[in-house]
């Protein structure tokens, strides 16, 4: 099968420059690293209100939680829903930060697309084609999570579903997959991005915290995505992780995350962006 | 985190005895192999009915046919939708089997249900929590496939949240598996075939088709499945592979199927089980 | 690059009968099944004896077990040597099965060649190619193990090393490969046994021991190997896997191998093999 | 297990501080990144001497080259051996850089160990415990490569076997792992620098071009691998990438290379290394 065959849209011959996607005012794809932090799960008002002063303080963007939370088992908990929606839409009130959230299904989509600005595809659903395509009729920014076994290929298939539909506001996001090391939960793949640079206009952005799954591997290969040229990052961020509902140990605390944010100045100037 | 945590009503701990799931008179999970077969996708109604007919002679159970279709490219052919059900509904009416059929979405969950005997869940949406909720509140058998790089416990996770939303009538699959091997579609991974048998009540069906690949190593891995002592298998026959418009290329043609058929008989026998 | 840069000699175009490679009269490749079987590691004579002779009471065909031990920790028992080799030729004196263990290096090659009938090749050997081409110039059979993340195509070339410096007797062996699943130790790829009958003339045995990891997945692993179309068995055996000093969690007591041989019966019966 | 049987000699609880390997005045470990070049086999004399000089001017600061090349086609190209040793020492007698070089096996680590000033262990070698086990008793600095499908411990304990016949002059090397993803030769492992670096003492550095396979990789692999820390980079230079007898794919030429260099000095300075 030729490549014109799996997508078109996507690619730099179809649209020579970058694609910028336009979040409420934040721009990625652009000159600046935009960086995404906020905790895995919304547990309650108080803590993301919180967690949202603290990270804009640090320099984020935008504000990410989880509402709808596609979890392994069915005994974990599966996020506030709806509720965790109308907690976000207050944290963006008060901050003026955008948020990025999960849609899971197509039956949830608008109620989302309702409240996000950004629309959040996990990698389990990075070929959940349905959705894809319900994605592409939405008028909300998409960031889709590469799958886990996803190779380029079918990542590239997965966004072109969503353009295809008439969406081209689409960021990909590279968070790991799955491989036979044990010493990370996955392998962040970071050659994917000067690739995906090479071969798309699209933004394309880093999740360190999935793609790790160690707290303190999250600075080394935060500066690593961007000097292979991610166009931004998606950080977990807790005011408490020891406590946290859900991926704690991969999460930083606030100071770790002001700490981080200080170390990526440098990085990023280094190769030409702003921070 | 220990197991219990993660699922509990699929294991042998909870249940010791083997779950055998009726599908409209045929047992799943019992002493007879029950081969499921058909076209990757229903394409039209001659078709289906033509190879329906000739897969019973030979010794199938069960039609599967594909009317929604999860294409890795939005391209590619997706499927005659509910045409495609109506079609397979004709043909199980002219031979009296049960059909199976993949079900891709919650928005759809409810048509496919009225149509199909056994929802197919593919292994894209292995870990689509949403629709395997869904589905645990339907009263129809569900064949759900590993995902391409799905571990066994999120495996039998998965199955977990169809059988606590209400519905045991729960079908493994392996389908093979994403691994560096290129000589292979997937990698037909057998040992979790005794591990399942071990572990839970469920039944475990393999497919040999979409785990290799390759036409010419069907007959000898659905062999060594039913040695491995998987229930029973999940076969792609088509009438004229050379012109299917999905995987002809790991597809039996009709005398090749009837061929297979035979061969496994003794196999059958060598492990106590019938065919 | 085409294959024939790759391999030539260890195809069926090139030589298109079935290759039997005789071990002092046990022939593998032929209509029988040839089961070797032993412990890991050569741990002392009378235990070495003493399992010999029980195997061969179940109908083993050759003896194996490790004098040179390839571990992962340098603080790991590694075997006992040249000492190992003479327990290894004691065995055989008294039983009068060949005996087949591994050699490590290109220096003790010589060394092995003189006690062994058959030169094994460990999996993190196996694109030694030092050795593989010492081993061509040797006059013993080879037992060439796929490496843990060896393609098809490497696998071949690899042989073909062997048969490139003048020795034709290899016998291949599938020994699991490296995949994310954890509940198995390795992913037995058993898809690769039709595959290399079909390309090549060499005999291919597979070793569920290493494959699984797993002492209850031996039996169901072995049967659906024979049904796969192996000619034969690679078998962990001890006389107390409990104790023993590398390994024991996946070898057989002398009873399960005993009941193991007794089950594998039927199944080689079924596909037209004797055992 | 408990990591302590693994490995000991290479953690820092063991030693504190960085390993800084000083060959010929060239220190690894250090605050210096530094960059070992040349051809991926030495082919002839007046090339070697041609790409040494070059990359000199450039800023590399040690010669590589492979004389006994590990190939996987016995019909493959195989290196010049001893001749292209000699070639090595001519280049380095003209340009006072040290060289690197590939040892294949025990039988000719002593030919190598007269010529190289670090030998260079081969990922298809990685668990050659024997080859190993002898480069312990060398006074030379070991480069020791990850193995395709090696995990963190295995090659923690790999180094060990050498640390532990009491050579500790070893340099780590991640070179790409094995995986799902076909679009890159090999999945570069850049989160291994910094779990390196927080668990031992030992200098690790970074292959791009075997990790990568691609040639428009190398210049952001590289920067990602010094941002996550790496001590070094391993870079293929040929100086007519297109008629290279092994890997011209993946080598950039003398003009790349010197504009690479020029690249990385930012990157170096941002994370407070120089270059």
């Amino acid at each position: 099968m030729i490549k014109s065959q799996l997508y078109k849209l996507v690619t730099r011959e179809f649209k020579p420059n970058n694609t910028i996607v336009n979040v409420n005012g934040v721009k990625i794809g652009g000159k600046e690293i935009i960086v995404i932090a906020g905790p895995c799960a919304v547990e309650d008002e108080d803590q993301i209100i919180s967690i949202a002063r603290n990270i804009k303080k640090s320099g984020a963007k935008i504000l990410r939680g989880g509402a709808f939370k596609p979890r392994t088992s069915p005994y974990s908990f599966q996020g506030l829903g709806k509720q965790g929606l109308k907690i976000l839409a207050k944290a963006r009130e008060i901050t003026r930060m955008p948020i990025a959230t999960e849609v899971m299904d197509t039956e949830n989509t608008k109620l989302v697309c309702n409240y996000a600005d950004i629309l959040q595809v996990g990698s389990r659903n990075a070929q959940n084609f349905s959705l894809l395509k319900k994605l592409g009729k939405c008028n909300k920014p998409v960031l889709l999570k590469r799958g886990m076994s996803q190779t380029l290929e079918e990542f590239l298939s997965a966004a072109e579903y969503i353009l295809k539909e008439g969406n081209p506001h689409v960021i990909l996001c590279e968070r790991g997959i799955r491989t036979f090391e044990t010493a990370t939960r996955n392998t962040l793949d970071l050659s994917i991005v000067p690739l995906i640079k090479q071969r798309t206009h699209l933004p394309i952005i880093v999740d360190p915290s999935h793609g790790t799954g160690l707290r303190n591997l999250i600075t080394p290969m935060s500066k690593a995505a961007i000097a292979a040229g991610a166009d931004g990052l998606l950080i977990e961020v807790h005011d408490e992780p020891e406590i946290a509902k859900s991926d704690g140990h991969q999460s930083l605390n606030i100071a770790e995350f002001q700490h981080l944010m200080l170390e990526l100045k440098s990085i990023s100037k280094a190769v030409g962006r702003t921070l």
